[in-house]
């Protein structure tokens, strides 16, 4: 019989392991045991420090439903979900760089044709927003295939006003002959992420806040490349520094240029003063 | 502005909680997030990974109720529980050994004189139970209260039985002026750790059986010396070498001793065979 004490208990636990069947799930529980011990002999937790963490991780649990989900909130905000983001999307130069698809995005957005307006009714800055995707090295994408979604002027999605059932602020559009493509919508706002649970605890006693820099999201396909997931920052806002869920590359902030009321991009008339986003997205082809 | 990569990520996180106002909390968050890290950057899950790994913490806080601590039961099984007992608990030389509370103690025992049966009318093998609490060094201790609690011949606790309502298989016992105490109940058997939920398809996915071999708990505590929690096991338990929870210390296993029909240790009439169980029991002296 093994004589477990503290000596030799992360052996035993580790060896406990050694008839898992599958392969990768041996090599990813016995890992999580190493690490989570290791942990445990650093911090050497008492009896009250364990419990407190089994307390929160079992309300961040009942905290989820089908509308939240907060061990993703979780990994968001310990930089997890970015983490694994950067091991799955190691690009090549040249490449967008890709960050967190977030809660926010739905499957099924309304189709725009490009120049169209994606707002739904959204108040708020108009924001006129163009791009040209192409394959890395330069070759246009005609016909990809752009998802975009967007907080409006008070920091709210869509998904997120009760009541709400027609889509705002999102779309699908469709890249022209030359991977073009470009909308109407409204300038999008920092908001925080929810915090009236655990992880808010968490980060209101560690001294951090739950906002979010401003973004647009966009999820662009095209055939023979990897999907792209990813937002554009607005250049000059309070939270790039701090973004709670570690999401903001340099590479990814953009000025969102402010113009005068007067005339638009495309020409139309602009009674207020407006704003202009131009980006371009490189597309990562797939592996053979 | 920090560019966040795979390279830089995690001492971003890090940097992160520099303004915890608590250093404890501080030390804590840290650590977990460098550990957290090292496990991810080791493993290199897919997202496909990660989100089984979310669902299956998830549906383990949702697993929780007032009658169930599931992640306490993942703590159990991956060996940090007895971890956090072993440095919480680090023992003179002499000093009888600690394990795990269990989920199966009740406050408000009932009391039983010495001599008497603890075992509510639960069936199986007659068990005497005798033992002694000294401090460590030998002194005896007087008056010594001695909860006592345990798994009936099917392995069930009174508290898992639905619909009884009186304590069975548990007592609370007060040494006698030499600290000797002594009590009649059944003998125990093994039995599974719950094993419907997430922590049972963990063990079942990694080839381990939910089967903790028998034995009597005991919660000891004297005037002056720290409260001893442990088990003493059944030698000779198919389960002692792989407990699922990692509790069985080769100090802690004892001989249940098989006696033929005939007469009792205490001198009563015994129609079956019965058991014998002696453990003499040495606390640790609080820090001053």
């Amino acid at each position: 019989m093994t004589d477990l004490n503290e000596t030799t208990l992360t052996d035993a636990v580790l060896a406990r392991f050694a008839d898992t069947p599958d392969p990768r799930l041996k090599q990813i529980v016995t890992a999580f045991a190493r690490h989570l011990h290791a942990f445990v002999r650093e911090v050497e937790p008492t009896f009250d420090e364990w419990s407190r963490g089994i307390d929160f991780l079992t309300r961040t649990g009942q905290m989820c439903s089908d509308k939240r989900q907060e061990f993703i909130l979780l990994s968001d905000v310990l930089g997890v979900s970015m983490l694994v983001d950067a091991i799955n999307n190691r690009q090549p130069a040249g490449a967008t760089e890709t960050t967190v698809l977030g809660p926010f995005f739905v499957e099924g957005a309304p189709e725009v044709a490009n120049g169209g307006d994606i707002s739904g009714g959204a108040s708020g800055e108009k924001l006129h927003v163009s791009g040209q995707v192409s394959s890395v090295g330069g070759t246009p994408l005609p016909g990809a295939v752009v998802e975009v979604w967007h907080s409006d002027a008070e920091g709210f999605y869509d998904v997120q006003r009760p009541g709400q059932t027609e889509p705002s602020s999102r779309a699908r559009l469709r890249a022209d002959a030359d991977g073009r493509f470009d909308f109407w919508s409204t300038q999008p706002t920092s908001y925080p992420i929810p915090h009236d649970g655990p992880v808010g605890e968490l980060l209101s006693a560690t001294g951090r806040h739950p906002y979010r820099p401003a973004h647009v999201h966009f999820m662009i396909s095209a055939p023979g490349h990897e999907t792209l997931v990813t937002h554009v920052f607005v250049a000059g806002d309070d939270y790039l520094d701090t973004d709670p869920v570690f999401g903001v590359k340099r590479s990814l902030v953009r000025d969102y240029a402010q113009h005068p009321a007067g005339e638009g991009t495309d020409g139309r008339a602009m009674p207020e003063p407006w704003r202009s986003l131009h980006y371009d997205f490189a597309l990562k082809p797939s592996a053979a």
